[in-house]
């Protein structure tokens, strides 16, 4: 039996726990979390950035992206991948920005204070793949990592500790 | 020479002009108003809805549609197709809701003080279809209203007076 | 075991039943009614007027529509969403004419003869909103539509009683 | 100026000339005839079959396809690509056909009085490729026409010669 | 458990069989054979063409192809719908070409050696219709054959033998 | 006026140069290279990796892909969004791999040999961007990537001099 609850979505109405490496978090709207967005296209989250917060380089595989802060004020850039140019804008409350789908884009705090977005993507599925949990988050072999980047082994090898990868 | 400030849309910072005869205003953030949104299949708009304020019911031809609400109280529902059922849910600063594609539906504010929000849509050219300004706001002959609708002649000529249509 | 009687629908060679509050009927060959359009991108529909009947204004949330007239004159007209211009024909039998996704439109007998046509639809699921039913027909408080709408609480509980709406 | 006219096609109002080799004629209302189609994934076309008239074996590139009788009788099949089944139906006046994109399909007048049919495409250009046609009435060299099927060289040259086609 | 060989496929390693009565093989890797391909969007197939060796005319009736010749040389061509025009090239090892959706068209050996090609689909299910196969190997009856194309019951009966087909 | 030949591309049948600092060569086979593909929904490129060769990590925006190994041995793989998990596959000749769209994936020689690959793509421009490319070889703030990656300056500055990065 459907009923008006199953259309509104109550989670993202707090910030998100930014006590951790980033001093950020994502907290994200996708049909997993939010089944009522199963066929329409669309899915959302809301961005924390505490002060020097920042959500690392990253991309959504399988959606454009469009944010609108909330609160405070938030630096963020992306790399086209014709040219590798990069777009970087100091954004305010209440102004938006575009992110073009799969591109390596971020945020982060552009000031002293606590600073929010909603981001909304033309998928239920975005996807989010974060560089450096890519790269250092998992058993990507370190012999592998540096042969397929320009860096080196005992970075990874570093980075890897960090945040708890193998190999 | 594109620049990172045409990805960047600041015109939806402040309020809308609500002192109407709606208390309300819709701005739209369509592809018409940045182009960066196009081929991005998104685009967006702010909602105001002062004390008593409504979006009276509308359509959004060609998109789907997700709504946050960022500050006060908003009262929103919509209509099915298949079966004219009505789902209602008041929306409080934070939450989420869902409109699906081509729906009549509606906000309305939901507390004694100014709500706003920011909806979006998984289309660069939503449309946007009111019903109210559609049966009376223009030259569709009063006959042909009350011939395709169960309104009757002296009201849709008071509407029309009221809202500017003709004939 | 497939057979090619699959692919065959013959449940709109004779008229839909007329004798109701609009004089008209439309009936549906969408994929529930015809489960080989699945995965076609295509659904039809049988609309019949008798003479002095009108489909009311509806929309399709989800297809364009192209209409056939099979006999008779039918007249129709649809409503844009940019700017509320109304386009209104005469439709002779073997004329088509389009109406676009989610736009209100109606279809009136434009003789004094019965009249049918075909439409067809570029979805097996394009969904059919009838206003009136959508106002009227259901349990959409009254207070809800006349605050939606510019239509009066006298008005509404009238049409509501009329359509078996309640509230 | 776009008008309401804009939106109606008149140019299958009557038969097409079947007075040919096929007794038949297709008369395509496609983007190229009607413009309104523009963006809107439909196009139409008018079947007419005099007593002995056959739509020779043709395929759709681009769209699958929905078939109406408006007058007579029609058989009509299709032949699938996974199994090369073929599925053959007799098809009344208001009766329904589906034809999926891409299979060669034919309609063949099945009674001893003219029939017509309207069909509708879910694409703006569905395309027609009349299978004759294309091995015959063009510069194919028989040489590759016989190479490529297991017709023989004396067939290809003399349907060439009807046809019109050379090599 | 998914791992990294269910990403793999390597099922066309080797030329299919090529002893036949078309000296020629293609091996499809469609979602059937490469579950990996489902909801990518994409398929592949090997053809290998012995001398001699002809893929006679066929049609996919839902994507688009490209081919890249992986050794020896081989002839192609395919029909346009518009206008019946054939277009003819021979292209080498390392050499591409492209064939549009649902057109019919031939790959056949251009050398005195083995020649092989790798085509690629915008589609996990790209379907396969080959024209004599459609036409001779099943049960089309032979008069409704002959009555949809300008063959003769000699030539359809012949090949209906030739290819296993009844009626 | 169109001909055959506008749908043979003869660009990729030698290796790429591969005496660079990557000992490999992509050669991409797009739109812009490739006019035919202008509405087919596909595009290729070929890939050649000398001993030692490596294709960096790097991603498609906008388009899923197809490997096959034309010749020699290449170690490929790619990394999901949703979990970080990495799968590697040695490929060799004739064998075929996928790669999700957006998702970070590499290829590397796997023997001792020159090792060539044709890769597809469902779109006809499906984007490159390498992800040493994106860091190091543009302008983008050295204290911006360090800010949104856990790199430190001094290998940031020292791969930006390798490859022509600023700032």
């Amino acid at each position: 039996m459907v009923t008006a609850a199953d259309f509104v979505f109550k989670g993202i109405v707090t910030s998100g726990n930014t006590t951790n490496i980033i001093n950020a978090a994502v907290t994200p709207v996708f049909v997993q979390q939010f089944p009522a967005l199963n066929g329409l296209g669309l899915s959302t989250a809301r961005l924390d950035l505490a002060p020097g917060g920042v959500i690392p380089l990253h991309t959504h595989p399988a959606a454009n992206e469009i944010l609108v802060v909330t609160s405070g004020v938030i630096k963020a850039g992306f790399i086209t991948s014709s040219s590798n140019k990069v777009y970087i804008a100091t954004v305010k409350k209440g102004e938006v920005m575009v992110f073009p789908q799969g591109l390596l884009h971020f945020q982060i705090n552009g000031g002293g204070v606590p600073a929010s977005a909603v981001v909304t993507f033309n998928s239920p599925e975005p996807g989010l793949q974060i560089l450096d949990f890519a790269l250092f988050a998992n058993d990507f072999p370190t012999e592998l990592v540096t042969g397929t980047t320009f860096l080196d082994p005992a970075l990874v090898k570093k980075l890897k500790g960090v945040l708890g990868g193998t190999n």
